[in-house]
C-alpha cells in the first residue's frame, strides 16, 4: 500500500432501499469518513423500492461505469439483515462491490466478468457492536472504507466456495428479423426501460416497429427532442437500452405499463 | 490550534425540515466550504416535518453516533427565525451541535453530558449580511464553519447563563415485569420505533409480549427476516429502540398507528 | 494555472430536473470525480419540474450567491438534448455556469453583468462516447470539471457570436406607491416567493398592503415567527424577493395559489 498521491482521493457510493427520510444513509457516511477521512461518497439512489433486490440489481448495473476503476460500490437493499444470508465483496472490471449475496449483481454479472469475489468473514473490519439490523453501516460500510485504503480484497475475507447469487433476469427472446423483452425500469421522466441492449438492435432497418402489448410505435429516433410534443417515440436511452419516451410527457402515464410490459420490436432489412 | 494532517478533513451534518426541492440546503454548504474548503459535508435529513422540533430531535439523536468526535452538527428546525429565541453552540461528549436553543437537542440531552454550551452573539463569525429568514444560512453553518476550523467553543459566544432549552419527552413508566412507552418515530419501511430502550428490556425471559393497542405481539425477534412475510415482529432497532415490523411490509400501514400510540412490554421473568 | 494551494477544493453544483430516484445525479458526479479528484460536489435541486426551464433558471438565481468564486454551476434542464440547441460555458460575476442555451441563465442575466460566454464546441473534454439522450453526463459535466481544474474559458470553446437565449420573464410594473408583480416560485414550507424584489419596496412608509388576488394582506412583517399561527403575513425572504408566508402552515394552500397568480403591493408614504 503506496502513499497516494495528494489529491487522490477514492470514492464510495451508496445504492439502497432506505429513502432519504431518515438518518439511516448520513449514519453510514459516518462510519465511512471516520475510517477513511479522504473518501468522496456519492449517492447512487436511495430510492430503490423496499427490498426489491432485482430493481436494486438493474439500477446499480446502469449507474457504475461513469466511476473511476476502483471505486467502491455499497448496495443495501437486504431483506435478509441479519439472516444467514452472506455478505460478500467483489471485483468486477475494475470496479468493487459489497453487499449482500442476494442477487444485487445479477444484472451487472450478466455482462461482466467476476474478477474475484470473497465472503466478508473477518470482523476486524467491522464496527465493535454489530446490530442485527443495519448491517450497512455494521459491516458494509466499514469494509468498503477499508477497502478504499487500498487493503487488498483478500484481506477483507475468505474466498468464495460456491457462485455468488444470482436472480433469474426478465427474459429476452431474438429472432431473425425481431426481439422481444420487458420493460425493467421506469424513471423519474416516466420513460419505459427495457432490457433490450442497442446490440440486440439492427445498425440499418427499412422499416422498424416496437409494439407494447397491442400499440405500434414506428421508427427509432434519436433524442427526445425529435419527437412530436405528446407523441410516443422509442429511442436506445443513456444506459444503451432501447426505452419508449413521450416527448414533454410521460410514456408511464401514457400507456399505465407496469414494470414487466411486453415490448417487441420488429423491423425489415435494408433491400441489397 | 495546531496544523491537522494533511488527510484529516473535519465534517458538518446538515439536520433540517428544508426538504430537496429547493436550494436552501445547498446554500448552506456554498456557505460552509467557502469558510473551510476541507469540510465533509453530509445529510442527516432534510425531512424533518416542517417546524416539528421533537421530531428533528429524535433524528437527531439516532444519527450522530456513527460520526467521528469532533464532527460539527447543524440543525435547523426553527420555526422561530428571526425572533428573539436564542442560537447556541454545544459540545456533549465529543460532538458538536450548533442549532436554535429551541429543544432540538431533548433526546440527546436526555442520555448525554453536556460539556459545554455557548450562545452565538459574536456576529464576526456571521455573513455580512444576516437574513431575517434564513439563519441556517447566515449565521449557523458560518459557525459551524468556523468551529472545523478549530477555533474553540469559547470563541463562537458567550457562556450559557440558563440551561438549554428542553422538550418535554414522551413518557416513559417501568413496572417489575412490564415497561410502557410511546411511537416516536416511524422509518421509511414503516416500522414503528419506540422511546423504549434496549436497556429497559430484559435479558432474559420466559415469555415476551408487546400490546400495541390491544393487538399483542408475542416472542422478541433478532432481525427483520425471523419475522412471516405480513407477520407483525417486534425487535430491537439499530437505534438500540424497540421497533414493530412487519417482514415484507409496512408496521405503519397494519396497524395505522399514529406517532404517540402506546406500546406496552409485559413479560414473565425466567424460573431460577 | 499555477499549482493551487494543499487545501483549495473547488467546488461543482449540479441543478437538474432529473429527481433523486435514479441514478443519473450519481452518474455526473462519477464523471465529475474521474477528471477531478479533488472536487467538492453539491447538490442544488433535482427537483426543478421536468423539462420547466423557468423553473429552473429561478431557483438556480436564488441559490448560487451562497458559493465562493469560481464555483462551476451545472444546469441540465435540458429538453432539448440532442437537437441543435447549443451547450454553452459562461462567467457572471466570477461564478461559472455550464448548460444548455435555453433560457436557464434568464433569471441570473437579468441583474448580472456576462463577462465571458463560449459554445460548448471543443470534443476534446467530452466523454470518448457520448449519448444522444444525456448530454448532462457526457458533456456538461465533463467540461465542468475541467474548468474546475483551471482552464481558461476560452480553451473550453469558442466565443458566442449571438447572445444568450433568454426567456420572457413574468412581468412586473411599478407605479409611484405601488409595484405589481406574479408569484415565481413555491418552496417546501409553502411559501408563495414573488418577482417583486425588496429595492422595489419602500424604505418606511405609513401603511402597506398586499393583494393576493382580491385578499389583502395589512402590514409588512420582519420574519416567520412575528405572525400569528394561521395567519398570513408578507415578508422579504432569504433571496431578498417579497414572499407571503403562514405561520405554522402552508400559504400555498391557504390561497390555493398558482405560480403566476398577480400580488400587487400598495402604499402611503410618511408624512414630511
Amino acid at each position: 500500500m503506496s502513499s497516494p498521491p495528494l489529491t487522490h482521493r477514492p470514492c464510495i457510493t451508496f445504492l439502497t432501499d432506505f429513502g432519504t427520510r431518515d438518518t439511516y444513509v448520513g449514519q453510514m457516511k459516518g462510519v465511512a469518513i471516520g475510517i477513511n477521512p479522504n473518501l468522496h461518497l456519492v449517492d447512487l439512489s436511495h430510492e430503490i423500492p423496499p427490498q426489491q433486490v432485482l430493481r436494486g440489481a438493474y439500477a446499480w448495473n446502469d449507474g457504475i461505469d461513469a466511476f473511476p476503476k476502483g471505486t467502491v460500490h455499497v448496495g443495501v437493499v437486504d431483506p435478509g439483515v441479519g439472516s444467514d444470508r452472506r455478505l460478500i465483496a467483489a471485483e468486477i472490471e475494475g470496479q468493487r462491490f459489497v453487499c449482500p449475496d442476494n442477487g444485487l449483481l445479477s444484472v451487472i454479472l450478466e455482462r461482466s466478468t467476476l474478477q474475484r469475489a470473497v465472503v466478508l468473514d473477518q470482523p476486524r473490519w467491522w464496527r465493535s457492536i454489530v446490530s442485527s439490523t443495519f448491517h450497512g453501516r455494521d459491516i458494509l460500510t466499514p469494509v468498503a472504507a477499508a477497502w478504499s485504503l487500498g487493503h487488498d480484497i483478500r484481506e477483507l475475507g475468505s474466498t468464495l466456495t460456491t457462485p455468488i447469487v444470482t436472480l433469474p433476469l426478465p427474459r429476452k427472446s431474438k429472432g431473425r428479423n425481431s426481439v422481444s423483452g420487458q420493460v425493467v425500469e421506469i424513471d423519474h421522466f416516466g420513460n419505459l426501460i427495457t432490457n433490450i441492449d442497442a446490440s440486440d438492435l439492427p445498425k440499418t432497418f427499412a422499416s422498424f416497429k416496437v409494439e407494447i402489448g397491442s400499440f405500434p410505435i414506428l421508427g427509432l429516433t434519436h433524442c427526445y427532442a425529435e419527437g412530436d410534443p405528446g407523441e410516443p417515440m422509442t429511442l436506445v436511452g443513456s444506459a444503451g437500452r432501447l426505452e419508449i419516451a413521450v416527448r414533454d410527457g410521460s410514456a408511464a402515464e401514457e400507456f399505465q405499463s407496469p414494470l414487466g410490459q411486453r415490448i417487441t420490436v420488429r423491423w425489415t432489412e435494408v433491400a441489397q
